[in-house]
């Protein structure tokens, strides 16, 4: 059996939403921006070509799916999505709503030092919204 | 006839290596990074998941040819893969080869206001070196 594991910061840092076929979608725990990451559930990958070609076409499949889906549901001026890996090698792409008067606009999002939890409840809606949205997946 | 327009900013800050089928592929006018673009060949599109999921696929495939070769060419640390657009609309997906002692690390590459430009013969020796690579895209 292949035991998928998340890397430690990625688990602390976010909310668990659901598992689709390839990944596992989590929020970030800060909502100043609408911040999503996807991580394949495959171990020891860090890079997108490390992955067999089904699973990029997944990868591929599950990305456009809630972007697509996200940039609706937020209204969102651009979409901002990115496979870094700089500070966690563990493979996820972000999957991030942006809007022009966001707080770091144009700027990319990473790096800035605000940071502003969720409450429970507004967690709990947008984890009930997003399960029935993406439940077609 | 369909003739691609490149975007004013794009052309300015790049130079141009090659078209394959999909995309163009630029190198940004900045030795601090080996730091390349791809940007599907399509007007009007500005999020990824507005390409017909051939070019989707063909994205893909080009993405991961040209990343999987520039980390070893470069002998890279890590892979850095983002569609972002804030500035430029235009889809453009930067391809970018990271170095643990890069000017940024582990921070992202943008914003940033350093930028050193390429000698005329380092540019035309990169471009000799890859067009040969991906002769076969």
């Amino acid at each position: 059996m292949n035991f998928f594991s998340l890397n430690k910061k990625l688990e602390s840092d976010t909310y668990y939403i659901n598992d689709f076929l390839l990944c596992r979608l989590l929020l970030m725990n800060n909502k100043n921006y609408p911040w999503f990451i996807l991580v394949p559930r495959r171990n020891n990958v860090t890079e997108i070509y490390q992955l067999s070609e089904k699973d990029r076409h997944q990868l591929d499949y599950e990305i456009n799916e809630i972007s697509k889906k996200l940039s609706k549901y937020f209204n969102a001026d651009k979409m901002n999505i990115a496979s870094l890996g700089n500070i966690v090698s563990q493979l996820h792409i972000h999957v991030i709503v942006r809007y022009k008067n966001d707080l770091s606009w144009p700027e990319p999002v990473w790096g800035k030092s605000n940071s502003e939890p969720y409450s429970e409840n507004k967690f709990l809606q947008i984890k009930k919204d997003f399960k029935k949205m993406f439940a077609y997946l």
